[in-house]
């Protein structure tokens, strides 16, 4: 995950409730991808170590163990930097050129300049974050299958030119819980429509106040729709089965008011906070950065481990 | 130098001659670009090693004396890689496509596959391996112009968005003595139009012998022009002045015959050459290699001080 400022609860449905359940029977690496993060945000780096830390907090507070899991900072894998290198002597610039996701970045951000040679690149960058660690899948989101693709077609033409060295890693579609934003858009720092990991309750209570539900339903008795209803999804997400019931059928009776289910759902996202902010409360700066320096060197001795192979078969030694 | 193949002495006067001056005031860094060599050969590194060893053995028969100066491989300092990602960032594409070097050898070179990633972004490469060393000047041919207005672009540019950290070298022309092939063409290992620096006379011999002079010099008893004949340049180059002129006039007065000419010149060949394979001769694979270590050590030091700096620039740390 490229370290660009606080987790929101989109982004534990959609990724880390999958990376804590993942920690428990495999080997996994989960990995702060700051080198990742210049590629569009080169040109203010002041927060970057700030949004690191901030981003190693969000994991552990959520469950992320890093006696289960490795946890580690790319820019710290040196490894990572001379892989890429020697992939991009071996990609041609058409694969590159007609990945979707630059295509559409570059349309829809205006804001930012992506016209360089490492945004162009950032995919061979990530088959060198992947194949490194040589595994056997990756969790990733619809969005990214371009990328495991193109993945998977360097580690082929690598062990065509050079010898048998990496696996062809498979992707791992998570389960996509629906997770919209407070507008309905999607949940999105930019948009400001996101309920952080690490927001209070008191920061959370106007963000809810303020969200849209069934906009067809003005007066408490008129019956609601859930199928329109901005909130009723994360209902679903977070309130007990038995209790959703009561919201969908209070809500389509009239019985139930918007006001009446937002207190609900704020009792839902405490129960769901609580454990995450005590957790989260007893995290220091130092061990922090305690768990990125064990990850780190772990990750370092596979990569390391990788590259000798790399070097091997390339006649680099 | 990319090590692609034994030098020639075309790369004697036109570059080697130099370096070896330069070693004497300066603080001067020479690498084998290997990690260069893939841009265009990477889909055989077999040789790869042994065209390492090679160039560095002509280096040391020519005189450079690590004594004096820096030798080493670039791929064994890894800290090239790191930057050359790090410049990747903020290096816009059309920088690199408008290179005039690069339309060109897309454009000339048929036989090989330049449409990959790390070609369009050789001159990144070339940056880092000149900026990590942060010198005020490069020893270069007029051919490498354009690499080093990128590279001081590139050096303005980091500096512009993290503070002053690179100097913007220099390139420093070296005098290019003219030194055709035998052809008359450019002196290259392709063309098989070339005296190698560690030729034997014999195998320079018949190369001499089919060398053309000038063409409208049929038999001995027409007065031939010095200045349209292949071989007259390397008079220039090896022959004393003295005897320099006693040829001039000899061949323009039909006094000399072009036999006569070349056996002058394979005298001048041998006396020139003499040292080169005298030194040759005494340099074993150990004491290369062990130059190489401690090359790679001196080059590797210079080269994570000033990465220190460049992640501190950049807040990656």
């Amino acid at each position: 995950m490229r370290p660009t400022g606080p987790l929101h609860i989109g982004h534990y449905f959609g990724a880390l409730k999958n990376f804590v359940e993942m920690q428990e029977d495999n080997k996994a690496f989960f990995f702060v991808a700051d080198w990742h993060a210049l590629t569009s945000d080169y040109a203010d780096t002041s927060r970057i170590n700030e949004f690191v830390d901030e981003m190693v907090l969000d994991w552990l507070s959520v469950g992320l163990d890093p006696n289960k899991c490795t946890i580690f900072r790319q820019s710290q894998i040196k490894q990572h930097a001379e892989l890429h290198l020697l992939f991009s002597m071996i990609t041609p610039n058409s694969w590159l050129e007609r990945n979707p996701t630059y295509k559409e970045l570059q349309q829809e951000i205006s804001t930012k300049d992506l016209g360089n040679y490492g945004f162009l690149g950032y995919p061979v960058l990530m088959a060198s974050d992947i194949l490194i660690y040589r595994p056997n899948w990756v969790p990733v989101g619809q969005d990214q299958l371009p990328h495991m693709e193109l993945t998977r077609e360097i580690a082929r033409r690598f062990n065509y030119l050079y010898g048998e060295t990496f696996p062809e890693p498979q992707a791992k579609l998570t389960p996509a819980a629906k997770c919209p934003g407070l507008d309905g858009r999607k949940m999105s720092k930019s948009y400001g429509n996101g309920i952080f990991l690490s927001d209070t309750m008191e920061t959370i209570a106007p963000k809810v106040k303020s969200m849209f539900t069934d906009p067809a339903r003005l007066r408490k008795s008129d019956p609601g729709n859930p199928n329109v209803c901005n909130l009723f999804p994360y209902h679903v997400l977070l309130t007990d089965a038995d209790k959703q019931n009561e919201i969908r059928e209070g809500c389509k009776n009239a019985s139930l008011g918007c006001v009446e289910c937002k207190k609900i759902f704020m009792q839902s996202l405490e129960a769901f906070l609580a454990p995450i902010h005590e957790r989260r409360a007893a995290i220091t700066k130092d061990y922090i950065h305690d768990v990125l320096a064990k990850g780190n060197e772990v990750a370092r001795k596979n990569a390391e481990e990788t590259m000798r192979t790399v070097r091997q078969q390339m006649k680099l030694v």
